[in-house]
């Protein structure tokens, strides 16, 4: 994250600390994610939606440059001060917590959404303190890693379920997921990012009568999944493109200290070529790894 | 249709036509579909989603008395009157008609939805007579028999196309579905109550980001179906079970002649054993059936 | 309105006609309504609400040069191009109808929604037009001025009340409009430019319980209504500042013949100084003028 | 509150303590607020907002027996289990709480809506601890009244400002607010029980482009307020009546300990005559009474 990267009208005033949101590193599956630049011009757009525009252009696609640079060229208006009390370090985690923000928004969660989330990966973890700020007055978590879910229930999930890849255990995991709700789930997300067979059929039996399964962690393309049950409960499936318009929201949860995202960051590395190189290594392992930061 | 089964207030004033709702055949799967009667008490019920209700009692499952009979009790609060011009035979129609009408509120249809229907048997056209009546500006229905879209095109569908049941013809096939809609589809409505794998494939391909494809006509448990790509560009899957607060816009509709339900009356019989047998036969038949009808 | 007022990209390939919104002369009170010009990086223009934009500039208001002229200058993003079977005349019209399109969605008019007009102006006229548009299956007009009321009823209102401004009337006239609606009245719409203390106590007085009543048409400042006990019923008031993604539903209920706007146009005059001073005064003077149109 | 009034099928199993949400003293203006029963039949009932029935039974209004009572007769659906951590007196708190959780959901409140509360009383304190409980991050409340304010702050909220009763202090008032809240208002609610007008002048003022004013507090039907302004910003006006569906989620903020209302119990009588008539002349006097609670 440089602070060279400043805009313009705004290099003049201070030495004050930006956020450009680019240089993030997710883990899984350690891809660059960086902002995109939607056109303004397209239906999408205009209705405020530009995560759907369909000419965006991502950082890091040609002929896009890519952001693993000291320095990158970014539009004014797509970049966020950061306040005095958010380090660099956390303002860059605005980038996977908008995942999870967004998620939120389009689930409607509030406090009386009683919350499951399937997969407590960094996409989980990101969704899970933001259902918090949203109000979510009851969290379960499950996972097939038992390190997660000891991670997860430090950082605050109200509960966790170790639960097994077989899909017929599904329906013995779903009784366990209603007695630790205490009640019915209203909003299930699925952050897992590889086979969703057995996770979205988790999500889809788990949650009541007229409440929403949320796709928030993307994988194959082909599901097979026990859709017609969940549709005659009137369980609407929503799908989660990344986000719109969350920046300024993150940076407020991270001012107020009302979502601590610096658990998250696990590991750090400078910009160096051998650094960058481990950095992704790093990733790559997985293990303990959640997120890996660079330190320019 | 019993004129007996008045309820006390109203039996009183004159004798009027009265809409019960009951003893409606749909032809597929050739079952009754009678009204229920929700508790009135849980959650669903009082936010005014009784459709959801967990102990709705359905007419015809024991031990609630069926609708196979020339008099029955039902709730008054569930009777409604039909309006003189009206008759008896378009009341009964009230009933598949309340799931299309269920399904654009659902969904969301307006003078600005572009609507796919796949499926062009009896719920597939309400859908396309109520998604009219709700102002879809344009509507474009898929079969795979052409006599079902021709009787389509008949009612006012603005373009019909004949479909195969490959997979692989999926791709072309939305190619010709966008031709035929001028633009891009905002909402699809998934009406057949068959195999579904290639009907929601073509739905969740030919559906517009941000749009939402309605699951109408409910089949097999278990789909395999590409959700994933659908949900990268924020189509949502919206389940429909029966219908809520329908009755007096479906009345409403007919009264004003928004709606002329018809023409889907394809055969009629009188209420002795034999025609009822004969009557079930003819819709398992299927064939050039619509609505089957038994006149009291 | 000039065909010369081509965008670079578009003057290449016909001479097709374009439609660009401005030029349309408002009759009351007299003053030219152009297109503004949003900002395209404020919160309000982020989230698709760009009439809200604080910074929004309008055509004919200095510096911004007016659209009284032959030839203008405007972002070709904010051009639309009119189908072959929309005239310029009826193009032109689209801002106006914007109005009575936005009035609509935000009140999220549809086919359950009986609706009250209060004031059959310009601008109460295009409310009606769109309201049955987007399916409304009742509107009631009501104004002071027979001869509007008998044009209302022309372009299609299902029922016209004249009423008096005398505040006193208004229970009288609420029975009445309830008997002309023949239920209640779902969402009301204030469409008139002047004292509005007797307009809106009508339209709160007239509004069921959880409906809502629209204030489109703008005059005094300072309002004194009985606003507590329609409170009271959950009535809720919903503002209108001009409109947003507008214009494609406009041309489209124009190309498709759902909403006619051309027996609006009561006046043309050419574009000379003498034929532009007379035209304004045809609006000033008011009478039987409802849209006074320039053709260049 | 008598813990006799059981219903029959819960009696059986233990004495635990029962909500029955009425005898609730409210202090301004000094009435019983019990619970009301709705029909459950009309058209307000079916779509789940039986705050709006018109056929609503109040206790305390003939012929329904009043609730100054150690007995009362209460259908038993509408009668909610405190659990063990609540006490019987924090239960009979959800009544003024509710108006605040309604009004919070009308008004959509979350993470991202800064609020303005206008008026510092019960009511004013129950709106802002629901609010918070909602998520608002900033929540500013004004009065007319140092001590109401002093009291606010030390509940929670995060400004204060005192204000006059003079209409032309309104533009001031409106800055100081601002400042306070660092940004633009949301949503306001106006929770003043007298003269609105200068109450509500300030809410519409001070709230921004496509915010929202709820009326909360209700007082004199007829206002003199600038409503076209802030129509013309799109500024809606909610009106709030009672609540509906909100005693599982008060009682759950109860029991997590999300709010705590035990601050606004300022005086508790005994049940007695004499008692009785000392609580009723305590609510009269104001002064520094809140919420006034008998002890049976």
């Amino acid at each position: 994250m440089s602070r060279e990267n400043k805009t313009e009208e705004d290099g003049k005033e201070n030495m004050a600390a930006w956020l450009v949101g680019i240089k993030t590193l997710r883990i899984q599956p350690y891809t660059l994610l960086p902002l995109g630049i939607s056109c303004g011009r397209c239906n999408s757009c205009r209705v405020g939606c530009y995560n759907l525009c369909s000419e965006m252009k991502f950082f890091g696609s040609p002929p896009t440059n890519g952001s693993l640079a000291t320095m990158v060229l970014h539009p004014a208006n797509l970049c966020f001060k950061l306040p005095n009390n958010v380090s660099l370090e956390e303002g860059a985690m605005c980038e996977p917590l908008s995942v999870g923000v967004h998620a939120c928004r389009r689930a409607n969660i509030g406090p009386e959404t009683k919350v499951l989330i399937v997969g407590a990966g960094p996409i989980g973890l990101v969704s899970m303190l933001a259902a918090r700020a949203f109000g979510a007055p009851k969290i379960v978590m499950v996972d097939i890693d038992d390190c997660r879910l000891s991670f997860a229930k430090k950082l605050g999930a109200d509960g966790t379920i170790l639960v097994s890849t077989k899909i017929e255990d599904v329906q013995d995991e779903v009784i366990q997921i209603e007695n630790a709700i205490g009640t019915r789930v209203d909003v299930s997300f699925d952050c897992v990012g590889m086979d969703k067979t057995k996770t979205m059929t988790t999500a889809l039996s788990a949650t009541r009568a007229g409440g929403k399964v949320c796709l928030v962690g993307l994988a194959q393309s082909q599901m097979n999944i026990p859709l017609t049950p969940a549709a005659a409960r009137e369980v609407d499936v929503i799908g989660i493109f990344r986000y719109r318009n969350t920046w300024p929201l993150c940076i407020d949860f991270l001012r107020t200290g009302k979502i601590d995202v610096k658990p998250l960051i696990t590991h750090r590395f400078s910009f160096s070529q051998q650094d960058v190189e481990k950095a992704f290594e790093t990733t790559a392992r997985g293990g303990n790894a959640i997120k890996v930061m660079f330190n320019l």
